[in-house]
């Protein structure tokens, strides 16, 4: 692992780090804030999953969750969205490929070989974030905006061993039934819509899996809310599930950092509260 | 005017505009934030100047400042840092021309169409201001980092009367005495020195300007307060003119807006108080 920058900033260490992946084959960057803490201390570790097009660097450089972080000392980890750099391939829209790994062990060409984004996130990342960092594994909670409120969300359902607490900003909650789930399942992982529900919060949970509770805020103004995000669908089957969903329509927000960044405060102390 | 963005943050909107200067000749963008109000109300406002190669938009995205800004009512507007665009002279270097005016009315060539700051922040932009947002220009107060921390000082040094309180994070105090400052105002405004010291903190001070008080942050671990920074000849001057100055030194902290975040509620809190 090799330290690309370090920052102080509120009470802790903001970093960027990269390393060399064995799963996706590449170089990997991901960003991790340590708040102070006692020698010896291990303190929570909160995963933030981005959307398309951002890199690590998006949440570190507009989520503005230092502050309280640093107060409830939660370390928060933030991975990039997907395998990059030459030889990996790539797509010129910006909702496949570099920068739109969708959480996914791609199996079909080309992108089999680099875009393992579910192992990554699952496996490879939080054995080196265990060893390098002053984490509790055992209190982890994760959450993310648009493809990674996607990400966030099915994950916690597949592992809710492993996670205490999720939520999210804005997220896709049934790729199966959107454009740009469609399309990137499609390409990723081939027609069979079958396998696909392993990687659609909605069909996870029709298809059993369950989660202590969720946290969504959605902004009522954002435009890909009606053709993409649906949290309609998430509404209703979590209420079927008898999932507690504590969904927030909140008037006037778009799909920006700005709307990530004001209800911030409220998501780390959600997570904080259940881990 | 044009709308070149419009997001709901926290209680308030943050836009971004551009309009066509008559001072510099070309088009200019700039950031401002206004707290949701009454019917009416007006505002005080606070400026923010930026840092080299920065636009109007590192501070929107990165200071952190609309969830306290929202709170106590300021209306935050944030320039560019220079002229822009074809026909604009630039430099290679990131220190002179495009993302570099230094907030100086250039009188060298090839830099005297365009890059004319002092005025299109102290005229200009400011009338564009009283008309389209609901401010109170009689409340007004400004701040900076690093090349913008020396315009905030030395636009309030020689306009005590329009700004009622001002403060900086990381300034160049005395860019008479640095290589950036040098090499700039020799560029912008030619060799006669005497003509700098209408643009240098520390030589306005010594030249009989004053201010009621000043509040600057320094990152103890910024590689550019030695050579180019200096903040105790600002401390320096100000004693000798008996103005107070409260210059915070803080351990750990660099140059960069992870700087800049942590401190901005310090910083609007003692605009704030004064306005």
């Amino acid at each position: 692992m090799e330290s690309i920058s370090s920052s102080r900033s509120f009470a802790g260490i903001q970093g960027a780090y990269s390393h060399a992946s064995t799963v996706t084959g590449t170089d990997m960057s991901f960003a991790v804030y340590v708040p102070d803490h006692e020698a010896g201390a291990k303190m929570p570790v909160l995963w933030f999953l981005s959307g398309l097009t951002c890199t690590h660097a998006n949440v570190m450089e507009k989520g503005e969750y230092r502050r309280l972080a640093s107060e409830l000392g939660l370390v928060v980890v933030a991975p990039d969205t997907s395998p990059r750099g030459e030889g990996v391939p790539d797509d010129s829209s910006y909702d496949l490929g570099q920068g739109a790994g969708f959480y996914v062990d791609a199996t079909e060409e080309p992108w089999a070989d680099h875009f393992q984004m579910r192992s990554y996130i699952e496996e490879e990342l939080p054995a080196l974030i265990a060893e390098q960092f002053p984490v509790d594994m055992s209190r982890q909670g994760i959450f993310g905006h648009s493809m990674g409120g996607h990400g966030a969300l099915t994950m916690a359902l597949r592992n809710p061993d492993r996670f205490k607490s999720a939520s999210a900003f804005a997220p896709i909650v049934a790729p199966s039934d959107c454009p740009w789930g469609k399309k990137a399942l499609g390409r990723y992982l081939g027609e069979n819509k079958a396998v696909w529900r392993d990687y659609d919060a909605c069909a996870l949970i029709e298809d059993g899996a369950r989660f202590p509770e969720f946290l969504v805020d959605q902004g009522a103004a954002d435009n890909f809310m009606e053709e993409q995000l649906k949290p309609h669908l998430l509404a209703e089957i979590c209420e079927k599930a008898s999932i507690p969903l504590t969904l927030n329509l909140r008037d006037g927000f778009d799909h920006s950092y700005y709307f990530i960044s004001t209800f911030m405060d409220d998501h780390l102390r959600w997570h904080a509260a259940r881990l």
